[in-house]
């Protein structure tokens, strides 16, 4: 079984209703992804396994989103120089502030690519891992050029009630 | 050589002006300590190796201090059930609030008990400790009730110019 | 009839929503604890009452909970020595900030240990107490590891839709 | 020695650089006052006896300048029924923003009359127990009448370089 | 028609779903008040109309409540010497810290006595004007102190599912 | 001595410091104005009466300044359909975010065209200013076109050290 | 066809839940205005040509409403000397304070007339504009004095249940 | 004259004290770059020459730092689809939330890679662009492995006073 260019991970299971946003994006570019529960604090080993073996494995770029002390995706940008792109997920009482500087503010040495709170940041994850992986792929370059072609495209000149 | 009760780790050679207000508190209050620097994100194998052989090395009490995307604390009670003290360092764009919810927000399961950002936190970090270890102390117990006193008995009744 | 080691203590009955989490999971590890309302203002001589007889009592850890200007937890921990836990409950316009920073910036000499914001801060102040009654609790300390390899392998891989 | 018909309490010695700003506003006013240190925390027992014997001693209102978990204006506000005015102290992390909220939040039954955070609150405190004194005391009144018009009268109608 | 001792203002109608609570406590504590919308800026000559007359026609305290650029507490006492009680109501976007921030940020000269935001404030602004009422009327003060009995009476000892 | 159309209006002899950019500004492009010092507090006649004769003086646009509590632009709002643009000055303790928000955030009926916080923002209310006079004066317009394009063409390509 | 004197544009269709506020207001005024969807992003083309062509189509004022990273305001301010009135959208994590900030903090050279988060200040930016053309239409100075003095009239003396 | 691989673009020439931090990253690590400044407000037409030739040059990562209203990144990020890396620069007022906020909350379809507030997040942004580059080029890959091994290799085991 190859690896796939792009790995989704995620806190928890209730992440998934946020970080599926990116798996639908990937689909629509057409690219493979694999998605992932790996918990920084409960599964503390399959974090460590995941950084470690995302080169040999051949990951392009890592997705990650957390919420509250968000510390995947940092702690897996101090495990692997695969690039690490955060999703900070919306939490009930600090609306996901937490989970923003949590992942944002790394420091000198370990970078995350952080997104926008929740499920516009997810699907900006995907974008930006196309973005990515475009540098090597015309074809992949050419399909996200369409993508953003008809995004323009899409928008009507006058609003309706 | 034995293991003191009480280790104080920190992200970096930097917050120790924060956190050797938490050394100089426990030198007061005769507990025994180690300090080292252990960053999650530049050494996370060491960070991984102490909260691994926490427990076995008897260690009692971690006190954790670190500042931005404060990841060790939280890190640190994923890997141990010893008891976590977290101290916020300040920073110079968010005032040590980015700290503070880092260490703060942690998910259920793993507590990480959360000082006052910066040196007062860090003093009271040693305090909590010695709360902790004079559950076991009686000596300890007195010598800490009496801290607690002196420090009351210090404040004048009256303001002066 | 003997005092339990844990009192988990509350401003008002409101907080009981969210304080029941550490309860609930104080049962999950067996360990024994009373629940009381004791309200800073309203109920000021109970507090006083409290905190004057937590040792004597045989109390070894406090946890409580407040919302707004939250002055329970920081008025007990300068009544005892006995550990105080401290959880910041939700409030309505301030989504509990208010709570929190009246119970994490305690002035040196008081330390509370604060928690996460709302329930999951509630079940934390309970395996918080358990981390540190396992420090002479064997058995505790058995229960406990066991509840976190417990959560830890209830994490699935692959998220479900 | 009777009692003056002001109290100004505060938290620490270092208030003092801030509350003296209502000392000075006071005796501009010709309004006696005396000033304590009363700390919430490190004697508790001060405030309990400041508060139990404030409607006694005829105390007519209480101006409390605390910091950080701010509890001596709103504990004092539980203790007696003579008016609480509430000074937030600026601090280092939080501007004093922690001050404000342990201060100003109270629940409903033990109000606090919060002034502006730092100096300028200071002073208000001073004008706010002048404004509630001199609905008994026509001379005040005047006097207060006074220093409103010479405050206006003061400010010049074009600014200067 | 007598003046009552206590005037509650309101910037709008919709904030008399705040500002209720402050009539309602009034009532409980039998003290008459007057209730009027005074709009800051749609009726800013009512305004200013109510601060001229506030001394002679016998106000001794006024409640204000607004929300947003909560204008009306503090030009209310720019125009008067009668204390001012300001009520910050919750607002939609911001959940009242504009209208905290806008009453309580008083220049040198013109305190407002500034309540927690939303209703608990309200009530607490009744309160407050209760307490300053008191110390001129010994059954006022006798009444107020039967009210804080109560409440504090009617705190149960242990919470309830 | 005729109105020139813009009047710069602040609360206090203090805020000039960061008017004056606004009237360095209006001097740049010629454009005749006053300047006064009306406080919202401390001379609240002197407001009513600058709001009331706005338009018959022939003001056309009024650029106030103000900090903290800042009702001085909301107030002149009130008194006035004469555009009024507000610029939030700096404060201590909280940055200038009290006097940003109580000059945004006005109700329905009453705007103030607000500024960025500080001396860029006194800076552009004088640029706002230009841009609503030069609808009506083609030199102005002229003026103002060529202060933007050498603006623009004072930018180097590359930075240096 | 003639362009109406007011543009009313916004991010995305979204926007028009808030922005028709705007467009409400205009039409009680009766001035003519023209509504488009420009998103910064999007469409930048849109946006170029809107702001390069709007002096010369003879618009008098932009109104650009836009949530979370709100460029639109500010990048046509860089476009086009007409006055640009910013309506900051509220936004689901933030609130709006991201779209505050993104329109309000503009630098030195390119102003936008910041209005309150959401509908209201929809609602205000059209009578912002209102007050802008009134300087040169006396007409609509008159409509809009008449609005604003019905508005005022509207409000009761007393407030009901 | 080739174009080098990466671009650090920033809004003026005080963003250069923050940018620098980049570009020493990068000489460090022997990846060929090239600076401007592109003010997004003040030459757009810059902004707009610079992302409609980024593909056609073969820029592979463009860096892009401002404050305030910061604009340059999200702009930039809709005018190509070469990846953008957004480093919010500290401000006076706000600390760079505002930055922050600007940069951060890109709507669907324009993401922006957001590093930390300041210096860190220059740096970061080189080790960001490099971890891109190196997906594509193994020396370089070696050369940022062994630049994060002697990060790590730096951190003494105890901290010195």
């Amino acid at each position: 079984m190859t690896t796939p260019p792009v790995g989704i991970i995620m806190g928890s299971q209730s992440d998934w209703a946020t970080m599926r946003e990116a798996a639908t994006l990937l689909e629509e570019l057409n690219i493979p992804f694999e998605s992932r529960i790996v918990s920084a604090h409960r599964t503390p080993d399959r974090l460590w396994d995941y950084g470690k073996t995302a080169v040999d494995r051949g990951l392009q770029v890592i997705i990650a989103g957390a919420g509250g002390a968000a510390h995947l995706p940092g702690m897996m940008a101090s495990k692997t120089r695969v690039p690490v792109i955060g999703v900070p997920v919306q939490t009930k009482a600090l609306s996901g502030v937490d989970s923003l500087y949590s992942i944002l503010q790394m420091p000198r040495g370990f970078p995350v690519a952080t997104m926008a709170i929740g499920s516009a940041g997810a699907a900006n994850a995907a974008l930006m891992a196309a973005g990515i992986l475009a540098l090597q792929d015309p074809d992949l370059a050419k399909r996200l050029d369409d993508w953003r072609d008809a995004l323009s495209a899409s928008i009507p000149e006058v609003p309706h009630d």
